[in-house]
C-alpha cells in the first residue's frame, strides 16, 4: 500500500514529514486553512495553513511550558487571559490552578469547534469549565478595549505570518502591558526557533524591552517544532523571573499539587539559560 | 527547476527533509553507505546509512556539548580518547584544551578521508595537530586491549544500529571503565531522542549504572536531530557532575579562555535538568 506523508510548509529548505493514516478535517475558515490529520507517530495533528500547531503526542511539552512559567512566576494568579489557544491545551493547564476566571480569546471559532470534535485528548473538558469564558474575537481588539485587567496573559498563536502577525506588533504589546493587572502581572508568548527563524526572537525581545521593565527568554524543545531549541518570551511590569529562587517555585508547585508530565520547578529554572549564540543574538538586537 | 529533497530514513513515521543543492559523495565503505550532501539550510551534511550525522550549520551544538561537558567536569584532562568522531568535530573541540594527547579511534577510514576533503569547515586542521593520534580500528577492540589510560573518553558514534551497536554493550562499558585513568576520569556518549527512541537512554543508563558509581543524563536540542531534546549520558568513577558548582565550571572555562558558540557554564549546569517524563523513564528502568 502506498504511504501517505504530510510535509510541513513552514520553511523553504527544511521540512518535517509525518506519515499519515488519514485526514479527519480539511476545511477553510475566513482566516486560514484548517487540517486535522491522524498520524502514526504523533496521533492527531492540528495543521493551520500548512504548519503543525499541536499534536496529541507532544502537546504537553509546549502547553505546560507556555502555561506554568508565567503562572508559577506570579504569586497568586486569579484572572488569566489566553489569546489564541483554540485547541484548548493552554486552557486545560491554566484550569489546574484555583483561578477565578480564564478568558480565551480566539479569532477563529472553527479552530475551537474542530478541536472540541477531534482533539478532545488535548482540550479535555476545558471548554465546559464554568471558569472558562470563551470569546470569539480578535485578540488585538480585545486588549485594545482594556475593559478588565488580568494577572497573567498568555499568547498561544501561530507564527507571525498570516492572522497571527498583529500579535507581534508594538501596539499589541502596549495594550497588553495596560491590560496586565499590576506589578505582578506576567506575560508569555512563543517566538519560534532561534536557529531557523533567526529574526523572530530578537525582534520581539527588542519590542517588548521598550515597553516592559522585565523581559526574559526561555526555551524548550518540542519534537514537532523543528529547528532545535524553541523559544518563548516572558515579560512583566514588576517580576524578574531570574530573581525567583528555585525553592519558591517548588513551594508554589507543591502547594498547588500540580500534575505535569514535562514541567517541573528545576526545568522552570533552567529554561531561562540560553546558549551563547542565542544570548548574543538577543543582546545585539537590543542594542541595535 | 525540480527541487531535490533528502529525507532521513531513521524513523518509520517521522522524517527530516532537507532541500539539496547537490551530492558531493555517494560511496559505500565496508561498514556503511556514506553520503555528503550540499544543502540549502545546513550547508554540507554527512549522512551514514541514510541518517544525518552532522551538518556544517548546526554541528557546533552537538560537538560542543558532547566535548565540554566531560572535559570541564574533569579538573585537568591531559589524555583524551575519542571513539568514532571521524568527522573531526569532537577532535577540534578537545584540541582547544592544553591536552598532551588525543587518540581518535574510528573504524571507517573513509569517513575521515571524506571529512578531510569535504567537511574542512568542521574538522579544520584537527587531523594534522601534532597532539592528534588517529587510529583506524574498532573502538571495542581498542578499549579491550587497555594498553593506556585516558582521563576523558568520548564516544561520538551513530545510533545503536549498524556498526555502532557494539558501542552500547555492557562489555564495551566495562572495558571503557577500565580504560579511564583514575577517579577523575569522565565518559560521555550520545543516547538519542528520548521522545522518539524511547528505550535507548534508559537502556544505556541502566547498563552504565551497573558499572560506574556516577551516571547522569544531560540534554540539548540539535536542529537536525529531530525528536525534541537530544540526550547524552555522563559517567565517572569518582566525579558527580551534579556536585560541581557553577562557579567552579566558570573558573575552569575562563582560565582556559575557551571560545564556544553554544556551550557556556550556565548551559553546562542546566543541561543536567531533565523533564519529568524523561526522569521517570530513566528511573523506572533503573529499578526494573
Amino acid at each position: 500500500m502506498k504511504e501517505t506523508w504530510f510535509y510541513e510548509s513552514l520553511f523553504p529548505s527544511v521540512r518535517l514529514g509525518l506519515k499519515v493514516k488519514g485526514t479527519l478535517v480539511s476545511n477553510k475558515s475566513p482566516y486560514q486553512k484548517i487540517n486535522i490529520l491522524d498520524t502514526y507517530e504523533f496521533g492527531k495533528v492540528l495543521v493551520l495553513d500548512g504548519v503543525v500547531q499541536t499534536t496529541e503526542r507532544d502537546e504537553f511539552i509546549y502547553h505546560e511550558m507556555l502555561t506554568h512559567l508565567p503562572m508559577l512566576s506570579h504569586p497568586h494568579p486569579e484572572r488569566v487571559l489566553i489569546i489564541g489557544g483554540g485547541d484548548g491545551g493552554i486552557l486545560r493547564e491554566v484550569l489546574k490552578y484555583p483561578v477565578k476566571e480564564v478568558s480565551l480569546v480566539e479569532i477563529d471559532k472553527k479552530v475551537i469547534e474542530f478541536s472540541k470534535s477531534y482533539l478532545s485528548a488535548i482540550c479535555k473538558n476545558s471548554f465546559n469549565d464554568r471558569r472558562a469564558n470563551i470569546i470569539i474575537d480578535d485578540g488585538v481588539n480585545f486588549v485594545k478595549e482594556r475593559k478588565r485587567k488580568f494577572d497573567v496573559i498568555i499568547v498561544d498563536s501561530s507564527d507571525p505570518i498570516g492572522p497571527a502577525k498583529v500579535l507581534f506588533s508594538s501596539k499589541f504589546y502596549r495594550d497588553t502591558f495596560n491590560t496586565l493587572s499590576h506589578n505582578n502581572g506576567t506575560f508569555a508568548q512563543q517566538t519560534g526557533s532561534p536557529f531557523l527563524q533567526r529574526e523572530e526572537l530578537p525582534y520581539v525581545y527588542r519590542r517588548l524591552k521598550k515597553i516592559f521593565p522585565f523581559v526574559s527568554t526561555f526555551s524548550t524543545a518540542v519534537p514537532t517544532y523543528i529547528g532545535g531549541l524553541f523559544s518563548f518570551v516572558f515579560a512583566s511590569k514588576g517580576i524578574d523571573p531570574l530573581k525567583i529562587r528555585l525553592w519558591e517555585i517548588e513551594k508554589r508547585y507543591r502547594k498547588l499539587r500540580l500534575k505535569t508530565r514535562y514541567y517541573n520547578p528545576e526545568i522552570h529554572h533552567s529554561s531561562f539559560t540560553l546558549p551563547t549564540y542565542i544570548k548574543e543574538a538577543v543582546e545585539a538586537k537590543r542594542n541595535g
